[in-house]
């Protein structure tokens, strides 16, 4: 089996986070209610409303899209649609976990940053109310994107009052919202809750945790039902401690955010580095812990001989970067020196 | 929030066993591919082979629903149904995820026991070939049963062998599979493999793991597709060394047999103090972690005050003890000195 | 290919009737808008309203698994359940229609007579409000029964208030709601809507029309979304008019009852005679259109060899005979001397 | 209600033809066992044998949304997807049925003629093998397409040959099949079973049919399992012969080829017409039943006062036309004076 060096293939290419790993430890000795009836699962729900705001709720789950599939069952009837970006993970990512669990429809719209706008959604809408076609219901954005872009505190809110005033409801994959919010600057509250966002996947395993996601209700009325769903989607852990306690940890003492920068920063970094090799160019806003790059497909592969990572768009020659909170200066600086090496 | 004592609620209450979470730690050190296709998923799945012979393949997921779902989707089309006992987990405790996910149906049957024999079986198949019915496909048992029996070797080699006489497959939910296998003294190959079955949910949470199951195929052909189930069905973990690393260390060493052991010899040892205390009656054979009594609702709920732990069938003041690898013999000796006080 | 007798295999092995057949003629002139915009389908909606009252919605789908399975899908949520009898067409006879499309759970209960009773819910109940298991939202009864009983007015009342109480709707299989109306003697409003029931299959089909059922809620909220639940579930018919007028004809100058008394009629004839026939017991009282026997198996086959008719419970020698109304008093007689012969 | 004039909405705005609804009438003397087991129903599968090759299986559903959800679900695990065009009915105009029903997804394409070609599908299949991507096996085309275009036979020789070259299968929507095959020349089992394709929707109702669809098998592997999954999506007729014999008028004396060729004589004439008619635009090639053309959209506007139809897309003032056996010469003189008189 090949062994490649420390790599840019996938924020979740990385570490458990040494915090996370130590307090999985600390509370594993004694017995605990399970499925979620324990005091730390407790705990970890009341840290999520102090950070997210009373009024929201929180379930566990394991995984992105365990999240994703519960989260959008959770919004929708199965005559009705999401409607999404082309590159979504929810699209492309999923081997079609949505369309089987919820019964619903994707309308996936092209964008050339991964980003939706309000005036995108409109052209659909002439199909509300007539009885041969999947109703659009809920709008699904990503943020951090697919492309490592981030929408603007006014781009999530126009999104949501929109989708408000057409009777939508809005879903944030936020697989990366930590990176978002790190890259602008506020609070997860202010990221999340206070757009107008209905829903919320809040990742956790990219930012450091071992697996687990979260599930945030802003719109309570949405969460009467999702246990069942939780349960009847394959997402309740019985062990529940063990997810609540990472997720508790990443909330304390900013960890989330400490963690957040460190893999926004390692990104800019990288991006800084590949600008100067000459043949490489960055395709995309570096705005969270991606970077998109074209480069010729000959020195791509030459250099993943080494490094393992994804070709975003063969034909173009474009090629993806991740960085984590556990990417480190020496591994951008020996990478980019590896970039600059395949290149010649 | 109440603490309740160590308690008998179920064997997933338990922590995760000290060797688990040191190789957690061990392996926690860089970067890993994901979803799989690391070196040591790669390892886990070698020490399967050893263990479940060279012709089985083993998949790593979260939990036993979705071991049970995907795996009974990879065994089904939705036209079909299962053949299960009415006590069967998949019947009572997924919220209908095998109905919603496979879309086929399930054939409950009324035991006394927990155990499927072939003779309850063979009424349904009056309907084979009527289109308006569905068509039994899998025969799911579970092993050891969700009332705490074990079928013997000889009882699941008969069903399989008529299973298959009638074209039909073999499910086996495994979630204590290494309960059975301590139990009556064979290796894990002997206890499943070698039986004839089909599809193994190979449980890992309730003996010790953080998370976790497996889904092994014997019948190597229901396998070429499972990859996709397992994630269109939310289950593929990403970081997925935290998972393979787990189960490895189950089964090296035999800890999955000394685990087994322990809650066994719990279980025994609790049957044994329960049956001389007056008034209790143990209702079916101890033969694995499961102790079932009957006692007066009114002392179940006086030591419900202290203990938690859940009735099974209300009616007949009937309530489930179950021990796990960590439950201690002063755990039992308390629990039964209770017992008896919550007698008087 | 064997040619049979008339027979007594099912009620809708029948014709159309011919007021039924005229009028198909008669809409067969000209071109009108589909999938139910046209002035026929209005028309019959409005006859719809004057039988079952204003507040009623009725939707014409093309057979009667669509309409329960869209009937129901109306209904419930994947994560609840259908509390049925055991022999209910949606249990036995839809090869897992419901849970394919629905998503949910059947729950079905034995009964004698394939009613249900509110005491046989009730036990169901108590896993209301706990998440891992399926929650009990729709009672679904069928009036006649599948077994040629008939529920009395108090008896779905008394249901319906019960289901009502505990925050469950009611589903009305009504596949022979017409045989029931008349032999209760009461108008189809009185049967239906008057009883607090909130959603009826209202059968054609087997009443005389060609094909054809309708949903009719009365619970109005729960057609909300219905108009799209048909057409994702294959049950909205383009050229509409066809099955409209249909229906018109059925509800005027009271063909539905014409019918339906002549179909119950035929069944108390047939059950007089058979009852004379030593060997020969009814084992189900003859409330509406079937008829259900026991004989030795031997007669039967010598019976089958000339009329097709099915076994109901092989094991007791039960076999049902429905009638229908185009049977006629000749049918019958013959059929009896036939049983006669065949009992020597 | 609004009256329209005899319209070129839809062709399922057509009556039933006379001399289906005579034959109705003639088979309405007696009992005939239901669900296909009668002498009508075989008589019509072998017709349907003599037309499209021995080697063919037919199965009759109640219409043209159900054949494709059902044909499409013997195609496709739930895993899999299905290439087909963006205009494609199962994509537009089925409100998720295909989604919901088989579980998989569509993978909709961009063409400005309605025909899928070989080179638009091959950058799709860079993901056959990739556990995360729902995985193509299924091309489904329309023929004659959804944009009033048929398909060569040589494009659809082409078209299936790259299909099977690649593990996949091809469906076609033949909703309009016998449009095609009359435009071609050809026989309908040259136009089908010839050429390749494994599964057609054969379709009756659009022409000259009251209710009724044929799903055909060629690869007559995937009819295996076709009934159960038939009465499982709520298609199986239990009045069969209702269907059987009017499809067995169609397929006698050519009467399909006769209807087929009177609208698309009809289509040609108005094209004809329209394109005389300064400023109307014809925009896609007449070769079926259909006739696009862009007008102001005031024009329309006025035109739709007496005429009822569909804008195809709004936005470039396009709309369709459809023309049926049953449009007769002096609608289409009318209508196009209507069209005149309203560009004025």
């Amino acid at each position: 089996m090949k062994r490649y060096k420390r790599s840019f293939a996938s924020d979740n290419n990385s570490i458990v986070h040494p915090r996370v790993m130590e307090v999985l430890q600390k509370v594993n000795h004694t017995h605990e209610l399970s499925y979620g009836e324990d005091a730390y699962t407790q705990s970890a729900r009341k840290k999520f409303k102090e950070v997210f705001g009373r009024e929201s709720e929180v379930f566990f789950v394991f995984n992105g899209t365990g999240a994703n599939v519960t989260g959008l069952a959770a919004m929708t009837q199965p005559h009705q649609a999401v409607v999404c970006t082309e590159t979504a993970h929810i699209n492309v990512d999923e081997c079609g976990a949505v369309e089987r669990f919820a019964g619903c429809r994707l309308l996936p719209l092209q964008t050339s940053d991964g980003k939706l706008r309000p005036e995108q959604i409109q052209p659909l809408l002439h199909v509300l109310g007539v009885q041969h076609h999947s109703q659009p219901k809920v709008v699904s954005i990503t943020q951090s994107t697919e492309l490592g872009t981030v929408y603007s505190l006014e781009e999530v809110k126009r999104l949501a009052a929109y989708a408000h005033s057409k009777g939508m409801l809005v879903h944030m994959d936020g697989a990366r919202i930590c990176n978002a919010a790190a890259s602008l600057g506020i609070s997860l509250k202010a990221a999340t809750a206070d757009t107008g966002i209905d829903v919320l996947s809040f990742g956790g395993t990219k930012n450091g945790l071992m697996f687990g996601e979260a599930v945030v209700f802003f719109n309570r009325q949405l969460a009467d039902s999702y246990q069942y769903i939780r349960k009847q989607g394959t997402q309740l852990a019985s062990k529940m401690r063990y997810i609540a306690v990472q997720f508790e940890t990443l909330l304390s003492d900013q960890l989330w955010l400490e963690n957040a920068q460190k893999a926004n920063a390692m990104a800019a970094m990288l991006a800084e580095e590949a600008e100067r090799i000459p043949g490489v160019r960055i395709t995309q806003p570096v705005q969270a812990n991606g970077v998109f790059v074209s480069m010729p497909k000959a020195a791509a592969e030459r250099l993943m001989q080494e490094y393992f990572f994804y070709p975003w768009n063969e034909e173009q020659e474009e090629y993806r970067w991740m960085t984590s909170f556990d990417t480190e200066e020496q591994d951008v600086l020996e990478f980019a020196a590896a970039v600059r090496e395949a290149m010649r």
